[in-house]
């Protein structure tokens, strides 16, 4: 079975805003094995709507559309399945009863407008919504004589996520044929998206019954592999040999390897560093606190991560993380004894276990022929040794400043392997 | 005129990838007063690919395609405009010719894939590539008595960008009504979008010829205006009069206001600094490095923004900050009285004449019933007066987050006003 996406809403037609969410529902229809056909983004105007519907209940078997069914005029998306199919809509008592109550409850003035929300397809049922006012539909109907099925989901994420999983996706394991998905995700650090393929190719082409995608963001790639079997076990095996011959040939470059959705590097740094009882500490310099923000964006980051120091000036490289100042002057801030110190520095002003620091030149401006702008040094030290590396990293600003705190965190990583 | 984009590729229709490309056509195609009726995603399936074509020739004006013209099997875009409009498909001799010296000069052997890059849509113009060997097509037709164009655009954001903006929009001009489009964008920090609209929609409403979009992101909103005249002052005129009118209404919340796309917030805020010849240092505590990351984030940064310290733990509060031991006992890590020592200390140790500390809960592990997740204090120093003010941010661990910092930075531009 395929299915097509409708998401409503004529901000998501102009150059500002883009439809996320049908990139959830998307993995949770592949994980049944229902594949996306077409997507179909349209505007408020209740035409166009209905056409979007009237091709895609002609073209595909299951349609989902989100938005539109809240109180305002712009929301039509009721209406437009009603012209769409030719059927009526119909004033649900139960829910006009619910939208009273609603409202009673919160002292709201309910207008007819509001009422709207209580229009129910001739023979659909009622998605409950409990986090906002707008219910969903579930309709399922013959369209030319083919079984199709019409869901009508609210716009906002947070209702619309509950409602698929708790309502849609139950619903729609009783229509589909019975398939087990078997998904695994393995992740890696500092290594190209063209040279992980070159070596990985060879091995996923051999499995044609394994789904094998790349995902590749600045200095992490993401390999995500789907089997759909008969029966759970056999999906399993198939995706975990795969794992296994993938994590071979990748080796040491691969963080996140044993969970259905992998880990984030930071989330694999902290919970290293929490097995070994260890803590860390940061000075960052062109990163300017990109580093920390990675890791406290991670809940509990607390226990390992004590914090450090963003030490855009000179100054505050000697304030903060003990830089002696002959030692910049002697070599530049940007220089691999810099970074030594910085690491050293950081790890004895914060009592942790590890120190990093990082200096370099992000861009665009203050780039020389000698340091050029991209280069980027990075320590580590434990207290015993402090290793540092140089790197040369491509792009602009962000795109440099996030491959330096991979690369850091990276580092961490193999530290404590 | 309306136009449909159809962006075609398979991974489109995956959780992991979306169709960005879009956004800049229909940047592009507003600018020339073409609105977006439809955008379509559809994968690389011919059936499919006829089926979504000939739906949107019959719907909209203008259809363009992008993707599906490279040479391999996968590549079947030129194949379904023939399928979709029942025309044939011509090898042109030229385009052969240019394959054959491309490929000579780069020592590529040409395969019988590679030539079908040579076919074209009966009818249709070559849109050259001297980015790539995928040409693209102008097809200027009539479908059903309707004058219609169809563009069939490559995928590469690289080639898309150039071809459009070469040779689609002059040939657009050409066919398109004259008109000139003035475009203004405000900016405003810390008001939620309804609150913003409810005072603002009174004055905007009377402009029926400007159009209002309203952009929200976390603490955040973004207000386009864009107006198309025959003459560009007379559009320039009303998108200045309008937004004159909101800015008045709005007052001290719009951050953002004099140019075309509208700065960040955080170039705002370094800009005031810069022009007062003032520095800034900080100290965060459940922002972790995101304040710090932003600022940094902005090219220039280091000419007024110091640096500062990620103060996790308690320890360090105390050793980076200066912040009394005794004081977090009494009142807690997250308390007005430690957001205050922080600002007034990381101040004091950076010797910049502005510091700023951040202390909250960031959840969603932590709080507790007088101090809940979300409950974040923020003070500023200027070493004579500290301001601190008590939040209540709702949402999750990355929304508190990027709402503190938010609200920081919203009380420099505030101090420097």
């Amino acid at each position: 079975m395929n299915c097509e996406i409708i998401a409503i809403g004529s901000e998501l037609l102009t150059p500002f805003r883009q439809d996320t969410n049908s990139l959830y529902i998307t993995e949770r229809l592949n994980e049944l094995g229902v594949t996306i056909a077409f997507k179909t983004i349209v505007g408020d105007r209740r035409k166009d709507l209905a056409n979007a519907i009237y091709v895609a209940m002609g073209r595909s078997d299951i349609v989902i559309t989100m938005g539109g069914l809240g109180p305002t005029e712009d929301d039509l998306t009721r209406e437009a399945w009603a012209d769409a199919l030719g059927i009526k809509l119909k004033r649900d008592g139960d829910l006009v009863g619910q939208l009273y109550a609603r409202a009673a409850q919160r002292r709201w003035q309910l207008t007819a407008n509001n009422l709207k929300q209580a229009d129910l397809l001739d023979g659909a049922q009622v998605l409950e919504n409990p986090r906002g006012t707008a219910s969903g539909q579930w309709l399922d109907t013959v369209v030319n004589g083919f079984r199709k099925l019409g869901v009508l989901l609210p716009g906002p994420p947070n209702e619309i996520k509950p409602m698929f999983d708790e309502q849609c996706i139950p619903r729609l394991r009783e229509v589909l044929p019975k398939r087990f998905i078997a998904t695994r995700t393995l992740k890696a650090a500092m290594i190209g998206e063209s040279a992980a393929d070159a070596r990985i190719a060879p091995i996923y082409s051999r499995f044609t019954d394994v789904e094998t995608t790349i995902l590749a963001h600045i200095g992490d790639i993401q390999l995500t592999l789907i089997c759909g079997k008969p029966i759970l076990e056999l999906a399993e095996a198939r995706v975990n040999e795969l794992a296994s011959l993938i994590e071979e040939e990748l080796d040491d470059v691969i963080y996140s390897s044993s969970s259905v959705k992998g880990e984030s590097l930071e989330q694999i740094v902290l919970y290293y560093l929490e097995m070994r009882g260890a803590t860390l500490s940061v000075a960052e310099s062109c990163t300017g606190g990109l580093l920390s923000q990675r890791l406290t964006s991670i809940s509990g980051s607390s226990r390992s991560f004590l914090g450090g120091a963003v030490v855009y000036s000179n100054e505050l490289k000697t304030e903060f993380a003990g830089v002696p100042e002959e030692l910049i002057e002697e070599h530049g801030a940007v220089s691999r004894e810099v970074a030594v110190s910085l690491a050293e520095g950081i790890r004895r002003r914060c009592h942790s276990t590890y120190g990093v620091g990082v200096t370099g030149i992000a861009g665009p401006g203050g780039g020389t022929e000698e340091k050029p702008v991209g280069l980027v040094y990075i320590a580590i030290s434990d207290g015993i040794q402090t290793d540092v590396v140089e790197k040369n990293f491509a792009g602009d600003r962000e795109r440099i400043r996030f491959y330096a705190s991979q690369q850091a965190l990276d580092m961490v990583r193999r530290k404590l392997m």
